[in-house]
């Protein structure tokens, strides 16, 4: 079972994929991320991001997506944006009939590290010792992602078993 | 020159096309609304808008699109919403290689009524008297579509003639 973790954003959309070969083994694939060039038009910023995702959904084929919920921001300016990115990437992914868990920041936190107010950091190490990463991955939205993805991998298994 | 008003939303989308024959005559062409079932996951109902957005600029091949800027919400959860629809429309007119204007609301309002604080009783007036028509357009989310795509026509001519 292939799970794929989206972090959005207008800029930079982080990707994660996960396999998860069995309720003990679940292996990081690749993380990595969309980029979008602030001189571009908004419109064309998200056209490029429905695109890229659609080839990626087309070439990793995943069973599952993650994608988290928007929490309300101080900069509503950023929050927009955030949000239409995430409307482009949730179509997509629902046009492609993945089922999409859409978890809160705390939720993704609390199950990583335990613990719902988790730092950056915590997540990290966490992320490090579940995939066997020699250094913490990187940038921050593909870390994100995979993150994301394993949430999936956990959540997926409470499903399969029942 | 076909004109394609959109009111972005994710329980209604609203279209207006107009047609500008000439710096003269602007023809309304129709109004209507897209609507997603509120008991259908987010994802689900965002894919709708997509694919129905689509199927409706393929059948009328507009030249341009107008689609209003989103302004700060007092209702968080409800901008949020609207911006993911957002989203998904602008990156369906991008992907369509079709221009897209984004006044924001006093810009329209200014446009078409000559008041950048016009209600939405006076929009209506002017709507009626602009097209023709006999009764009030609507519903509101078409209306204000209709309203856009208006928009478009008057820009565009100034666009036409430099």
């Amino acid at each position: 079972m292939r799970i794929l973790g989206v972090d959005p954003g207008l800029a930079t959309v982080g990707l994660g994929l996960v396999e998860r070969e069995s309720a003990r083994s679940v292996r990081a694939i690749e993380w990595l991320t969309i980029e979008t060039d602030a001189g571009m038009a908004p419109a064309e910023r998200l056209r490029i991001i429905a695109d890229d995702l659609e080839e990626y959904i087309k070439e990793t084929s995943p069973d599952l997506a993650v994608v988290e919920k928007l929490f309300f921001s101080v900069n509503v300016k950023t929050a927009l944006d955030v949000a239409q990115a995430r409307g482009v990437i949730l179509s997509v992914i629902a046009r492609h009939g993945i089922p999409c868990l859409e978890p809160t920041p705390p939720e993704l936190k609390s199950c990583i590290t335990g613990d719902g107010n988790a730092d950056k950091a915590q997540i990290q190490r966490m992320l490090m010792g579940m995939f066997n990463l020699k250094e913490p991955p990187s940038p921050d939205d593909a870390a994100d992602a995979l993150a994301l993805a394993a949430f999936g991998a956990f959540q997926g298994r409470v499903t399969l078993l029942a």
